[in-house]
């Protein structure tokens, strides 16, 4: 086999790979599930009439190879749709991608050369880090507050950076929407000041925001896109949490010169027609604002079930309620060891994730007492013994 | 916007985009499409009942997040199709991607850096270069005789190489069945040939083999990935060419370990499941080999009307006939320039692409005098008028 002598020849070495998911399937029936983020099952939609559409009547568009950058029905759908929350797109803005992650590799690809630094949140969403680190990037991790990413610690992180003659970070990662792992949603001014700093730097950003219709309270807001007036803002969608993570679609939107570079980078060939055209034909039907519905619903239901069950189990630990997504963020006092409590709770049947986890930067100096829970895949009553045990776990660990 | 200048200040530009292809949906009914390898439209299976499937009983698995690797039935199938051709494969060997194009950027992420060597035929799949461009290469260019990449001549070229002291290649890439554009199919011992010269010099191969079953002619012969003693060769296979386009699935088939750091290259969070499903369910139905039976004996039909109308209307080219595959390679006198060729064909109503656009080399060393023309799109019908055309415009040229 090629030696890893040889592979190990490559000037930047791979990142350790992602973290294995758990797959429900492989585990007792009794498990529970609070790690991944992974969808509800009993909210994925039927979308059975959509493909016999796709593969009856338009079978020749569905089957055969297609627009590398999109069907133009799909962008212009998906144009659409953000403009009815302040953008002003068109089709050429839009690029659909495998999933939202393609979109962060492609924008990676598209700005950085090795050694760039960029800037992520601290925490983080953790399957972005090591996207980043095959790019052999440098982390500046910057904090948050309940209003989100905070703009003024990055402000005078920038101008420490420049004081000291070190290069601007090339880019900014945030989900500014039901953060993940924190749950938390910058308020529009919070949004209006980082787009303007990132503006007076020069700095791009990523918005991810899978989550965007999954919201349970609270009107909706313009994204960051809506307030790009320099046209450095790749704004990342996704199917995956609000209609199904199988189908592997997502989008950016971003400068259509821009777009026209990424697409010389997706070089797989184009994203599936036959997906796109299933996704289209549920989100044109009356069938998807109330799936929207549904969704929210249960989820609100799962949120409440959780915090409820949080306030009685771990009545020391501070939560905030999240306005939607899929995720809580637990802090616990300070002295508590999340990353003991995940693996102890493993034992007794729950699986969720140490918050320790969710950092850019490892080792000594990582907060130790969060966890994150994904309160999705698991059913309210499951929920509510999932809390229990965890909360069990966590006594037996303090006392 | 992101400026040029900011843009341009990556270490590595991007390549040019890709040969745009010419969806035949933007042009007159009356037009002939010979250009890209898009299926024949009435080829395209119908999938229906498999996607009821994998929609209704397998929807939780079909829509839910799946296995970076591609899901554990479709790598058992895939490895057990490619050991009835003489290899050895477990499940462990395979990485389902999306396309066998994410394979040749997947190989390239792990093995290269800017400025390594690879090794193409002259001509070569033009799709490939500029995703290898992209990674900054150096290209060898080796050339064919009847039994495909001439193994001698590249042996010579790498001795030379070592003589001035430059670095080997750090990869081979080939088409040794049904040649992207040539049509040549490497035989047996030219194929244990390259393995051999691969080996003895320590150098990966990308085996791309999209058209594997699409063999009208001859008994199936062992890919190269079957001649593998030092695990270096990484076989591509894809549904595009058997089944169809759309789907977007391929796979890399390769040692155990180096599939393991592909997977933390491939991050954009697994190919589709719902897809996996309809094609794993549609290839062990009784349906599977009556399609290729039927695509087998259609493309068959078609190319034979090439080669027919191709003898009587340019009888001064030399044509091979393929035995499989998608594509003729036509060689015309020496004096002729396939690019005018062509461009004026185009205006004739009929698209093929110039030989020229198939060397990873540019400008005036380029042979001009070949052209490839598809027989996959066309039906016979149109591939006589089509050539007929093509026949007039020729002529009209050459008086």
């Amino acid at each position: 086999m090629l030696s890893d002598d040889r592979l190990a020849r490559r000037a930047r070495p791979l990142s350790t790979r992602f973290p294995a998911p758990h797959f429900p399937s492989e585990f007792d029936e009794g498990t529970i599930f609070f790690d991944s983020g992974f969808a509800a099952p009993q909210l994925l939609p039927d979308l059975t009439p959509y493909a016999e559409a796709a593969l009856g009547a338009h079978r020749e568009e569905a089957l055969q190879y297609a627009s590398g950058r999109g069907q133009p029905y799909m962008r212009a759908w998906l144009a659409e749709w953000m403009n009815a929350n302040g953008c002003d797109l068109t089709a050429d803005h839009i690029l659909v991608t495998n999933g939202a992650k393609q979109g962060i590799d492609l924008v990676c690809r598209l700005l950085l050369d090795e050694g760039d630094a960029i800037v992520v949140t601290a925490p983080t969403y953790f399957t972005a880090v090591p996207i980043f680190r095959n790019f052999g990037v440098e982390f500046i991790e910057v904090g948050q507050d309940a209003a989100g990413l905070d703009v003024a610690a990055l402000a005078a992180e920038l101008d420490r950076r420049a004081a000291a003659g070190r290069a601007a970070p090339k880019l900014i990662y945030n989900v500014p929407e039901f953060h993940n792992p924190t749950g938390t949603t910058m308020p529009d001014a919070r949004r209006a000041a980082l787009v303007a700093l990132a503006e007076e730097r020069g700095i791009a950003i990523i918005e991810d925001s899978p989550y965007r219709r999954v919201r349970f309270e609270g009107a909706d807001q313009a994204p960051l896109k809506a307030l790009d007036r320099s046209g450095s803002i790749f704004h990342l969608g996704s199917f995956s949490k609000l209609v199904a993570p199988g189908l592997r679609i997502g989008w950016v939107a971003a400068e259509p010169a821009l777009i026209a570079r990424m697409i010389a980078l997706k070089s797989e060939g184009g994203s599936s027609p036959l997906i796109q055209r299933i996704i289209h034909g549920f989100a044109s039907s009356p069938a998807f604002p109330a799936h929207i519905a549904r969704v929210q619903a249960a989820y609100r239901e799962r949120r409440d079930a959780m915090m409820t069950a949080l306030a009685r189990e771990l009545p020391t630990a501070r939560v905030a309620a999240p306005e939607g997504g899929y995720y809580v963020w637990v802090t616990l006092p300070d002295e508590a060891d999340g990353d003991q409590l995940a693996a102890r709770a493993a034992e007794a049947g729950v699986h969720l994730i140490a918050g320790s986890r969710f950092f850019a930067s490892q080792g000594a100096g990582v907060p130790r007492n969060h966890v994150r829970l994904a309160y999705s895949y698991a059913t309210p009553p499951q929920i509510e013994e999932g809390v229990r045990r965890l909360g069990a776990v966590y006594r037996s660990m303090t006392c």
